[in-house]
């Protein structure tokens, strides 16, 4: 346990939450970066998990409360160790894409269950990988992992050794298609999405300055958004072979993810069936609410929730589909904890409310 | 004028800009409101124009620069009074929907040139109207007006006597859509609009207040808003009859629209076509800028200017047509404006620079 | 319980955490505002308390989580019926001054144990109650409550059996200067406080806009705010008499407040002195954090913590003293909680961690 | 002239405002920084000066509209080039601290007319400034600008050929302070200031992110600001010995800043004399505005005025004197242009209106 005895802040050496023994012990790796911070928050506030090691290569001896005063986690960063790696049973690891790989083919070969939170085992097809991202560094376990939108692929996730964390839109955009998609509706769609500024991860880019972006918004990615071959891959898992469009904006906000999806029916619907389609999919789902409006970000932040809303618009024959996420949570690091917690065979909600 | 003579704020009696005799004395009614103040504030810096009068039924004998600080404009806000206004050359009216028309149609019979920021005049068929609105006060002039997208109608408004300004989202849309309208190369459009807060004007509804849009953004209208009417009429006036999408959202700034145009085109394109018809169009137009990148609102903020960008999608093949205005110019008095310039023979541009 | 069984949103019912039997029955009275509605999630998610009642004189017959989604508490509104009252263990509060008095003090009546989050039991001196909000409606009670600054009064809440919980302001601000009040080093202090937009209530008057604070801060209440004789007659309870000078700041932010203290001393104390003032008084206070640097809103942010700084400035031989808290958490609703668990014999931080 | 020909944006070349002859080709160094940008943007629309060049050391070779589209100068960023430099009347130095001493004694060496945005000639003690900026690279020259906050020192200004232009907080502290200091009142000052993000320079610490700073606000700069000995030296030159304490804080807006000055006074004064004091002394004051309630930063956004509000505060016998101004026109760029004027010559508001 990386906490360290001298810290300054009154109430930090009560904080930690275990009772009885944790099930497991969880590695963050690349733990100083937004999604990695929330992950190692989550784990330590996790009743059965143990924060065994948070790494970081940039700011290694730092705590963690320093630069995160909020997350109230205690712990020091440390470079990634292998051989104490090798004491843990689990790991998130929050790398960028491309420099991922290397290190879970490295904890996969020490035994841990990983979930991947880079883009680095989303993708089935290499080619497509490698358009995108450039080479991958761990060819050997390219396919191998499960792709991890629980809503989607929970029983694979269940016995999964390696898990692939979906990115922020996808996880939006296919949690608004998914009940369209599997029931084989969707001809053509249009994703128009936008996500609060959080989603770029932490860095200092001037376009991502308060100054750039106060009174500002903006479409961005046009020619062509990472997360688009990711959501095709998965549409076409759900069996659509439907024409897709997608792009992202940036808003003036800290965190939150809105998808609006304009989708060309294959058949027509009614608008009760429409409803009682999503009430179906989605009334046993523990993080998906169907909301009676369109939803806002702000009803699902800081939560690891997804809000849904579909209708239909007699006029173009379209469903509107819209989703909301918090980008860091369900789009990212609370999406890893509830796929967590399935490899561990632990209750998916455990940690996440 | 309705100056008063005890103001409090140092420099007001300089602020007048008139040099020379003016043009035209100019009414603007409904000047409380958002869209009001600035048609009075834009008057009142005009060069050639006189603010004759400035009127509003809540807040008469209220100065204008108590409740708008910023626009300084040190002039009392009046009741309507159709005697005087028989004084006046042309009037900006800002009243509500509906409200407008019966006010529209006394200063037209005074002789007034009239443009009209509400949507009373808009649509050019009355069941819609009716449809959209309710009962139309002044059906005697219903159809008459000119319908004053400036770019769109510019011979037109320049000899008209009603102008009927169009509604913001109508704006950025269809600035984004007309080339490729005019070119006859739209089959399909879906239109993700996001605006700002002050384009749902002055008002208290707890749903705009500061602290259930902090932190938040939203899609809304989305079982048909009042604008599409009448972007699918301008459309159709451009030789489209395609199917129309159109979903507004709510954005946490101030002041900013942006439009994202998703086309299915009628036939193949190339990018540099496609540039080349974007530039041709637009390249003589004085508020029309063509971006090089997806533009974001903050450029155009506080300018009568519309910033565009169009790119192919390759893979959906689809045009992505990009428009983003600063609602309360270029999408209501900013463009009132520049339209009551053309109708007095004015320079276009004159007070919009 | 109030809980409708015809909801619309999947989760509603598996959130409800009482495991074993609660030790209290609690009434939320006012839950509709932004105030009453997070101490009823409070109570609703704390482990002990059964949320019996949450009422609402407006919005009776409406779910609270229809109009906050995110506090999630599946719970309808009601009239206040002081016959199911009785059958409550104890109440919050959070009606607006002058008209709380009378319902505290027939909930008090039927043997409730009253938290009272408005300013109605706050002043102990009856003239000045009368100056600042009017004719108190319950002049029988006035001066029987607890001032309810936990950190304060601690012991003499675990007694109370009504608590008058404290203004927002007041709380930073004396939870800033405590440990020099205490130690008899004030002798005249300016407080510049600086607070979020939420601590002005669930309203929908213009200046609380979103348009209104976009881009936007100021002061308020230069002539005399109601929390300036509420933090005298405390700093006059800790033997300070000093001058003192207070003006609050609104910011244009959601949550947070920020209080700048600048302390004139009554002898000179080193910067040593001053470290170990403030460590030795907060250091076993499981809600109060010393910040090694000026701390900023965000880092307390949907907590019950205050975070406190203090620095000698030499120049001016004046100590600096800082406190940041979440306005309607240790500002209000979660204190609140801290109050209600000290006077029900719980531990202080059960349901605020 | 450095506007390139070949620019995209449709409108750029009938920008250009300039007609008759120029009263003087001005050099504006530093101006891909914000402060420089604006500087540029205002030479640009001043209707009797020319931007004869604008340099860059970090950028030469890109377009100003580039990097700021909304200040629409297409004007492309240069090398400093002493030789062409020669040919400028005027120069508007927007260099880091430190830097700009040795460049701004090359520019008078040639005989320009000067106005240094930097700190490097604001303070009249060496000491004083080598213990805040480090060595000074120009020491022939220290001691020789004046002091431009314009309300203070006109007549000196017009008269000199090198202007060291006040930093931000000074200019909004010590308009508010200067009729209480030369009256001889004050005894005690503490002054709070609030700033928004664009103070800080274009820069991207991760301090200044969106994600740090949304929904935060924080003190900083607590154990000294350079901007306090400046303050100091202003006060003392108008009479003033008293103890002062300056405290800055970052607000998370784009322009703005307002300073809360809290004034122990040497002898009593009526609030009627208050009153008039400030009206005696600001009335004539073209960019001075007295406001009737505590000012609001927005009211004074993008514009070269400052909003003065005084009150007393009888029961802490202080006055309390605010003021607030846009930190990037009266705090920097606007103000430089107040005082290029009047050491034109030319009339102190043109092209500042």
């Amino acid at each position: 346990m990386a906490c360290v005895s001298d810290h300054v802040l009154a109430p930090a050496d009560e904080v930690q939450p275990l009772d009885g023994d944790p099930v497991a012990r969880v590695l963050v790796a690349g733990a100083s970066g937004y999604v990695g911070a929330l992950a190692a928050r989550l784990v330590w506030l996790h009743p059965r998990l143990e924060l065994a090691m948070a790494t970081s290569r940039g700011e290694a001896g730092t705590r963690l409360d320093r630069i995160y005063p909020r997350h109230r986690v205690p712990v020091t960063f440390e470079e990634l160790d292998l051989d104490r790696a090798r004491e843990c049973d689990a790991a998130l690891v929050a790398y960028p894409h491309g420099a991922s790989a290397e290190v879970v083919a490295e904890l996969r070969r020490l035994g841990l269950a990983v979930v991947d939170l880079s883009a680095d085992f989303r993708l089935a097809d290499r080619a497509t990988y490698e358009r995108t991202y450039g080479d991958h560094r761990a060819p050997e376990l390219f396919g191998e992992a499960v792709y991890g939108l629980t809503e989607l692929h929970r029983g694979q996730i269940a016995e999964a050794a390696l898990v692939a964390n979906p990115g922020c839109y996808p996880t939006a955009a296919l949690l608004a298609l998914a009940p369209l998609a599997e029931a084989g509706l969707v001809e053509d769609v249009v994703i128009d999405a936008k996500s609060g500024v959080s989603g770029a991860g932490r860095q200092t880019a001037e376009r991502f300055s308060f100054v750039s972006l106060a009174e500002n918004f903006l479409p961005y990615g046009v020619e062509g958004h990472r997360h688009a071959p990711e959501i095709s891959q998965e549409l076409q898992g759900l069996g659509v072979t439907a024409r897709m469009t997608f792009v992202p904006h940036l808003v003036p906000i800290d965190q939150g993810l809105e998808a609006s999806c304009y989708v060309t029916l294959e058949r027509e619907i009614s608008s009760d069936d429409l409803e009682a389609l999503y009430r179906d999919r989605y009334e046993a789902e523990p993080f998906i609410e169907l909301a009676e409006a369109p939803p806002g970000v702000r009803d699902v932040r800081e939560t690891n929730l997804c809000r849904v809303y579909a209708s239909l618009d007699r006029a173009s024959r379209r469903v509107l589909a819209f989703a909301v996420i918090d980008n860091l949570w369900k789009g990212a690091s609370g999406q890893a904890l509830q796929n967590l917690n399935l490899m561990l065979g632990l209750p998916e909600t455990e940690g996440l409310r």
